[in-house]
């Protein structure tokens, strides 16, 4: 049986005048985001159905057959996105309230690509046993975690340990969502250019969430680690220098295998492809020492460490994280359609695979139509979310994690302000 | 400047086509509840006002001056509605996940009536320490802290405490929301019969956090202590009864001045009042004791400690929490106003007097027709919750806990389904 309607909610309220000229803060006034009952409440009957006298049925049933909780609350459908804003966008460790626009921000987009029905939760701790603590006890209310804006190497542990203890999926957007569309992308320049993953010498500027994600992620994909390089703002990560954490141990152990030394000028000579998620900047002449026809991905942002049109005398393929430029690598195309995925199967985790599988449904969409300038598809395409999600849903079924095999549709949300 | 406009967002999805017949669960499917962007997301232009790179602008402003975050995020108008599952409807701890669809049922009566957005959170913990560290932690994301069914006595520290240690407003409505609507009942009840609240002797029928919180409020209010017996199922309170609670030593320091012992039918001898909040039964017999003309509460739910037809025998006015008897004592009378109010002040706390002022603001509305049968407003009166949001947005400023002194109105929330 099919359901459709549509809700109205009418709003009104006064805009502070000195901002109001403003369109970010104008479009930012009493937040992004609100509620709406998707339940009749207007007569008696309505209120005995949705709340006592009715609820207490729904309820024993879920206290009976716990797995009916997500057919019958809106938690099957619904990811908090957590942070603790110790690493908002560029600007750092701003804390919770600061945050809260960014998240806010997510959580739309998560409504407006997948479908998804996402709540911020801006935590008032940065300690990392208070953070797990308290995801794990807010943890039943969702049906999935996007961590978002956690420092590293905190947000390592903190992901690793909240998957491990809850049955729903834990999923660190800077981290995973960023490789994913990083491969993706690389996958699709790569075949444009002929090349193999296994014969590409890739140098990763920047060892934070993003940089240690994609340098896994690619040698998962087939990037020969010994060909991999990885640079953090002291340099090149090798296995003899002093005073490496923990994570960059490990990254020097996986990567680098002939202990190249020195900085980004020396990591890149004779590189294919150079992927900055650093914040930083890359002089042109440490790109003078790269291969022909190399790939340059530089995301930083607003910022790029190169711009493109420096960047293009180097590289055959250019891609950056700014919509102003051709080639956007932008988590939107991943996490939307991966938390609809992971939420129609209702996976209890997201295992490597469906990241993968979600890379290459995103790559798949453009790969018709590959050109230097188009690599990924453009952020606001309709297509890749849903494509996403079947590809989730798909390999979570395969990988034995999803707890339903049935598709969901993805709502449609349309707006006229 | 006036911003008005409309949302509109279509669904659709499958219902289990074995529960689709039933209209309770068919209400439920999916939850009842789902979030909406505000803003427009389908442009790159949107994309860069509502998320990177204008964002940052705003995130900036509000790590800069923290008093702009309810301006410019949705947290200004969004309560918590949290639980533990201790203690949900007549149905006891049934943990979590059992207890969303009541705090899904709340949260849309949240809006549905104060237009305030209102986020489900059930807790996968029952430990005190652990709610209130979690509660905590999470502050920093809400405009106030809606505690629900949480059983007493842990419910009276975890309240306490809370509402210590965060600057917004945390409020048990099961105490709270409950002792309002009956102290506002008992004004009318009590203007009705031509009586004052210093003559009445009162019987209090259980000694839960209704119970609690009904005793403390009438006292307050004028009722005196030393006319005042509280019951629980071991029967009446008084100071010398063995093993009594802390929170049952300060009851009986309160009231039973003559130290009555005995049960129901002891307590009940020449009482004028009667307020059931025990979901036990109370024999007819006991309730030949009362005085004459006597006014009977019965508001356990779905059985009312006496029906209605058997209390009239003894009492000129009767009231229950039934919808489907007159006179229903129902907590959505008070809690949407009171969040709308203390939102819209941006108290820090919900004060005595903010909440005297709620239940006075409740009765007020139908004190020009008062009769037996109408001693409160109808539950679906559009008329009490702006009326309710202005008395305790007053009384926060009377008492200096507001922090923002302008109106807002409130959001009208349309259905067609």
């Amino acid at each position: 049986m099919r359901v459709s309607g549509v809700l109205v909610s009418f709003f009104s309220f006064e805009l502070d005048p000195a901002l109001a000229a403003d369109p970010v803060f104008e479009r930012h006034q009493r937040g992004k985001m609100a509620i709406i009952p998707t339940v009749p409440l207007t007569s008696r009957d309505d209120l005995s159905l949705a709340y006592t006298p009715g609820v207490a049925r729904v309820c024993t049933a879920i206290a009976e057959q716990e797995s009916l909780y997500p057919d019958y609350t809106w938690a099957g459908n619904t990811v908090a996105v957590v942070t603790d804003g110790t690493a908002v966008l560029g600007l750092g460790n701003i804390g919770p309230k600061a945050a809260m626009p960014v998240m806010e921000g997510k959580a739309v987009l998560f409504k407006q690509f997948g479908g998804v029905d996402a709540v911020p939760i801006c935590l008032g701790t940065q300690d990392i046993e208070a953070i797990i603590a308290t995801v794990r006890a807010i943890g039943p209310s969702f049906g999935g975690i996007n961590l978002e804006d956690i420092s590293a190497p905190r947000c390592f542990e903190i992901e690793r340990r909240l998957d491990e203890a809850l049955d729903i999926p834990v999923f660190h957007d800077d981290q995973h969502g960023t490789a994913i569309v990083v491969l993706a992308a690389l996958r699709n320049a790569v075949a444009l250019l002929g090349r193999r993953f296994a014969d590409l010498r890739v140098v990763i500027s920047g060892a934070g969430a993003a940089g240690v994600a994609i340098t896994e992620t690619l040698i998962a994909a087939g990037v020969h680690g010994a060909n991999t390089i990885v640079c953090d703002s002291q340099g090149i990560i090798h296995a003899d220098r002093p005073g490496l954490s923990p994570v960059k141990v490990a990254l020097a152990a996986q990567t680098n295998y002939s202990a190249r030394t020195g900085g980004i000028q020396e990591a890149l000579i004779g590189a294919d492809v150079l992927i900055g998620v650093s914040g930083g900047t890359i002089p042109e002449s440490a790109l003078a020492g790269m291969a022909p026809d190399s790939i340059i991905f530089a995301l930083a942002n607003p910022n790029p460490e190169v711009l493109p049109e420096i960047a293009h005398k180097y590289a055959a393929i250019v891609a950056t994280g700014r919509s102003d430029f051709p080639n956007q690598i932008n988590n939107v195309l991943a996490f939307p359609g991966i938390f609809r995925g992971a939420l129609d199967s209702r996976a209890t985790t997201i295992t490597a695979r469906m990241k993968v599988a979600a890379a290459e449904a995103i790559a798949e969409i453009v790969s018709d139509e590959l050109r230097a300038d188009l690599i990924v598809p453009s952020a606001l395409d309709p297509r890749v979310a849903p494509a996403v999600a079947a590809a989730v849903s798909r390999a979570a079924e395969r990988d034995g994690v999803a707890r339903f095999l049935a598709p969901v549709a993805i709502p449609a949300v349309v707006h006229s302000v």
